[in-house]
């Protein structure tokens, strides 16, 4: 089977050129104008359109056993979803919960994933505790191709793990040349702050933000730096949303702290008003760190064009409003957190960075693709556009216009955060090594077919 | 005339695979494994090497009428030390004196470099002042192409502008579309902290760092910060020498400042002990920002790793020691400042940075020639490998070792700051828009060849 | 003549008990409880009253040539006002143009204040320039007894110096042992932004605060810091307004900077909503720097309550609303500058620091007295109250209750800028040097008593 | 009883004046100059000596049960050290360990101390962990005077608590109207790293540095920083060590948190060095934080000057170097933690202080003695000299010369880190409460005279 792309502007993080892209098996294997179309080759038209390396969510919940519920979607759904939207490959937080070691916690995931997943995928693998056999399964695991761990200080008892804990994962993490992402939350002081306004009568969807105010987020962020400079590791900060977090961010990285920075969609776009909204609709904007005050949104997009941000994730926790998220209606602590956005993450990076002039193309595919693949030791086999890579390909047309809406999403979920926003752009044809996944805009792939990655070096 | 690098291992900022690069007249125009070999090319076996875009160096000063003397090579020694080296592209600095207009100096830049250049050249142009006619005039060289001003903060009356000048400058920059470069030291404070030391007797080079201490520089990136800030004007600080100033382009960046930052090969390697050695030996590392305590070079390999700053330059200036350096033996101030490196620049960033694993091969030729083609409007045409651009071309064999001497270099000066200094990799051949510049390590290029880039968006 | 103050209670910066005082001629000579009281004494009975040192303003304008006219107070208006308002001693702005020496200033001050002031002064001697002969002027002002000098960064041309001069006054003010009061505005960002404003058609008094944004006062003080720290000269922020400028001070602090910080009770207490009033009414407001954001003051109380701030002024500079403010009608650069509050001050501090629990009584002095006392060399001989210090005394009555109106007050000016605000607590007595000047609340004092006081070390 | 100090010069934060004082019972009742001596009062000549307040120690480990072992000194011996050397008050800290509750540990000390305190004393309640039981016990012993409570982020399991326990000590803190002060090192850092390198071998005097680094404190003090902000609580950072620490604290203040610094004599005078002395001599010198890089003594110094630090303390915990600090010898771990300097923190403070021109006679008074009766509710009965006050006197000689000696000292451990240097003034009298403790030099006190002081408001 063989692919053939013509004449699109080929657009990566360091090159931007029209040629003629084959591929042959799952591969890349020829960049040239005016490729001769051989017998039997599906050829897609790209003339007009960009064709992007496919774009990387570095941060998803397919699976989400969280808060006394599960997130909607399963790997197919998710995989169609994040496809439907230029997404080739996902990273997915792999969340065993305390006393559930990683072992057993990455043979869950995998069993989920393995036959569902029509995109390929990489797990984050979560470390929820640390004892003395800990050691020897994180070997196992980073033995097994996991390049990556994923610790909470937040959710505390449930995924989150303690200073020890900390500095030991830290520890291994470097020595076995793996990289930490870490959702940084101070875990104490959200649990006291939400008992105080539960205890002051606050308990709707206002209480969340009350309960993780930015310093709480920068106080993570703090701790985290800290650790990382005693123990020397390379950390990940995940899901940052504010410009107090960032700035302890920058302040670590000036003393020399090997550390990449992720920010979500929701954060460059939607503010914390929208979790503030009447009629429980709140609820739909309930993800942590929460949204936060517009006046951060400026900072983060400027943090993108300069470097000083790497990445632009989603994570994507998909829950019913009219059901799952329901259960928070009389106690905002119990509302499942999460905005889902896979289908739609490129999509409103695209329109809101590209088309409005906020970002150029190569920014927008650095910091949508390439940066994860290489911070995450996929590159270049993913990320980019070269010979002999991975035939990810996303035929995206800047000239589409439509509308965001949950009647006619992919991702399995009741509502959509963005409902009604105009898209200026959208993925026409979507390749995974080689093997059209989108055509035309529907899905055309097949479930299973996604491979687990290895992303160790 | 056709060439053809076969089989070498093509290293981009976000690209690595092997194949071969086929060059019709000055441009790429096929990538591909197993070219075949077409009748009459050059056909250059790049097996066992590396095949990076030709190298940028984004501040250098060729010609450079300073301190009463000139530096001492022209375009023709200047760009065949340059390509020697593998840069391909040399950014000189047009610095006409106060009294001269930017026309009038953009002329004279010209003409010096017309005929004699081997290498293409951009300019940034030096605006040393302000009157009513700086406006129409600065229209005029952005009309021909001229993308980039240069300011100089220090040398108040010699090439420095004042408040006035600075703010007017910006805002004619930002209205047209231009980035302004910038010399960040209070003009002030160095000649009275000059003054005050020969005051006291302080006369050797022991002088120069005390007259120009690190606050010294971090005022001047303060000031540029704050112009910038109020005027939205893009900015770009050239050779930041220490965390002082980092840390205030930093600060200023999180509040949205847009803020690009060079630092030098010279301060990543060597510190200001070379400044004060005996025997004046110390005026051959008398450059301005002086050199700095070594403390600050693993906090430079950081900002270079984590993306704080985006390019690594010379300020290549080139004064005889046994002549022109003399001048200043018995007043620091008289020494012409300078610390020719264009020649080393690359090899000493590979050997330092690559072999010895500070920086990964994207980083280094991110910050060695992408980023400064994309700060500078070259992008895509330099900084990167695709069809369509242009055929620089680096060879470059990473077994190579060898050593640094004034004895054996090209660029026209009497002493080399490395001298002795052992470098692990070299380029073997480099192409100029497809033709031969160095073929085995030799010069084979034309002077005169070089072109004058357009660099306005 | 003798003065004897029975049963108060005594509050100074370190010190708070009930005992009598007794001054004999211009001296306190004697505090203790039950003190009999000697024939001929007068005799105030402060029972439930405070009694504190006299207050001092150090930073006022009674004597104003500026914008093209004068400020409406003279020493003796003024300085009785001061005394109602329980300031028995002001530091004035002796405030020679370009082109006027330092001594010819002082001349010309020196007479304005002699035979009118009822209170003592001392002066801030203006250095708005330096040559050759400005050396020696400084030595005679400071064998003079003047211990500190007051330059401006902004208003270049008219007050303001530049960088040279600013190196040279601190260079001779650090070897005389006196400290430098700076306005720290960088005087050419504001024209240039007046110019820009006022090109684009903005005259009214919105534009006072944006041609003077936090970014231009912040600019200052860190380049006022620079040359601090590079002289090792002491130095005296005036008038500082916004969380931005205190931050570059207090890193400049950390550093080892010498640096005290003045703020004014109209940066406490009201904001730049007030200068952006319709019907012109804005101009009363108009100071520089700018009233600030709102979000200011809590960070200016706080930094008061922690020492981070040592002194609280007025800037007191009358100009009438119907006349002089109008000037500027279609222009707002053209509105002179000055909010008059010398009369104010105290009362609004006690009401809304103390009364409101935002200060307690001995930060209360310490900010409003005792700190300018040490600051300015004056300590123990105002500042405080013990035997042998001057008999300056504020009896005050915290139980009093009262409002602000232009139609009452004692300033000369044709309006209040705290017109209506309530007060709680005023000065029923108030003696200078051991007479009495207010008594019941009304002036009973003598013009022309008021001493130039010496404020060398 | 009466007591009459004739002559002295009176020097408190705020005032500075020659007169005599006469104390009635343990309380001054009168300064004037030529009071006259009246029967049967004792009289000291105090001519050309200061008078200072007496001075407090705010930070003190009398009775301490410590890595198994005592602290060398009973309250005895510790508070006729603490008189010789003209300290009147100690505060010393009640540290109950883990399970053992506040109440039980106030009962402890307070039998250790009562009977043989000969100076007046308050205690730091220790909270060392948090249960259902502890909001009745924080209430019962504020309501018995107690203001401050103790807390440890260090030496968890023994002393330290954990997050959920830091805030809610804080929230009752802040309830009570009580201040909190706090260990601030992150503990789980210092244990890890300990681990690591006793695992590397590293077991002498050395490693105790490494395993505290700048950084630890830094975490600590930003954690405190955190939680004090959001739980709106005061508090006061014991013992801070350094540049970086003091930066956390400093960013914490100017957005507003309500936070006091104490630092310790022995890190402005003595640095890292000397724990790193050969034959174990470095264990004389081993505390924690431990002495830090000699750079960070000019900001210590200057910290004090400009009112960034509040209180110069001792931590003063004395363990014999023969026996308790040899447990240590083959595991730096198990030396005792303390640099004894009860008796010459005012000594050594004055002397590097005052005479050596860092400090100016106010600011010592302040640092040394005011400002901790100020933060702890003692002023103005403490730390001050007026009417009313407690008699606490210290007749200071500021001609003295003499050496400090363990041979010749009053604190009972068997070495004095001092040993050998020079002070330049000492008292030569001191009086608690209207009684002389100390008489030419020489202790003539009462043991059990000294009194348990309440510190709530």
């Amino acid at each position: 089977m063989a692919l053939l792309i013509k004449n699109g502007e080929i657009v990566t993080a360091d090159s931007r050129y029209v040629a003629d892209i084959w591929c042959e098996g799952e591969t890349i294997t020829h960049i040239a104008p005016d490729i001769e179309v051989p017998a039997g080759a599906e050829v897609i038209d790209a003339s007009g359109k960009y064709v992007f390396p496919g774009f990387i969510d570095p941060h998803t919940h397919i699976y989400l056993p969280f808060m006394g519920t599960y997130s909607k979607d399963d790997y197919e759904s998710g995989t169609k979803a994040a496809l439907i939207g230029g997404t080739t490959t996902i990273f997915d937080m792999c969340t065993p919960g305390r006393g559930t070691t990683p072992l057993e916690g990455f043979e869950t995931w995998t069993r989920q994933a393995s036959g569902k997943a029509a995109c390929d995928y990489a797990f984050h693998v979560g470390v929820a505790g640390f004892d003395e056999s800990t050691p020897a399964q994180l070997r196992e695991i980073v033995a097994k191709g996991i390049g990556s761990f994923k610790i909470f200080l937040a959710y505390k008892g449930a995924l989150g793990i303690d200073d020890e804990e900390l500095y030991e994962t830290l520890r291994i993490a470097k020595e076995l040349g793996v990289i930490t992402a870490a959702h940084c939350e101070n875990s104490t002081l959200i649990s006291s702050l939400q008992k105080d306004l539960l205890a002051r009568g606050v308990t709707g969807t206002e209480g969340h933000h009350a309960s993780r105010p930015p310093r709480v987020e920068a106080e993570g962020v703090h701790h985290l730096m800290t650790f990382a400079e005693l123990t020397g590791a390379s950390v990940y900060i995940v899901h940052l949303s504010c410009v107090e977090a960032l700035e302890e961010a920058l302040r670590a990285r000036l003393r020399g702290v090997d550390v990449s920075i992720e920010t979500l969609i929701q954060y460059l776009l939607i503010d914390k008003n929208y979790a503030e909204l009447g009629n429980f609709e709140g609820a739909k904007y309930v993800m942590s760190p929460p949204l936060r005050d517009a006046s951060n949104q400026p900072i983060l997009w400027n943090a993108l064009r300069q470097g000083l941000i790497q990445t632009v994730a989603t994570d994507h926790a998909p829950f019913d409003f009219f059901t799952q998220k329901r259960m928070g209606e009389h106690d905002f602590t119990k509302i499942p957190n999460g905005i889902p956005a896979i289908e739609d993450r490129v999509n409103l990076l695209y329109t809101h960075g590209v088309a409005e002039g906020r970002l150029d193309l190569q920014t927008f595919v650095a910091v949508a693709s390439t940066n994860a693949a290489k911070t995450f030791n996929l590159f270049p086999r993913k990320g980019t556009i070269q010979p002999g890579c991975d035939a990810d390909l996303v035929v995206y047309d800047p000239a589409y216009r439509g509308t965001i809406s949950a009647a006619t999403q992919t991702q399995n979920v009741d509502y959509n955060a963005f409902e009604g926003w105009e898209i200026k752009g959208k993925p026409t044809h979507v390749s995974v090594r080689g093997q059209l996944a989108v055509r035309d805009g529907k899905f055309v792939g097949t479930p299973g077919r996604g491979r687990l990655l290895r992303t160790t070096r």
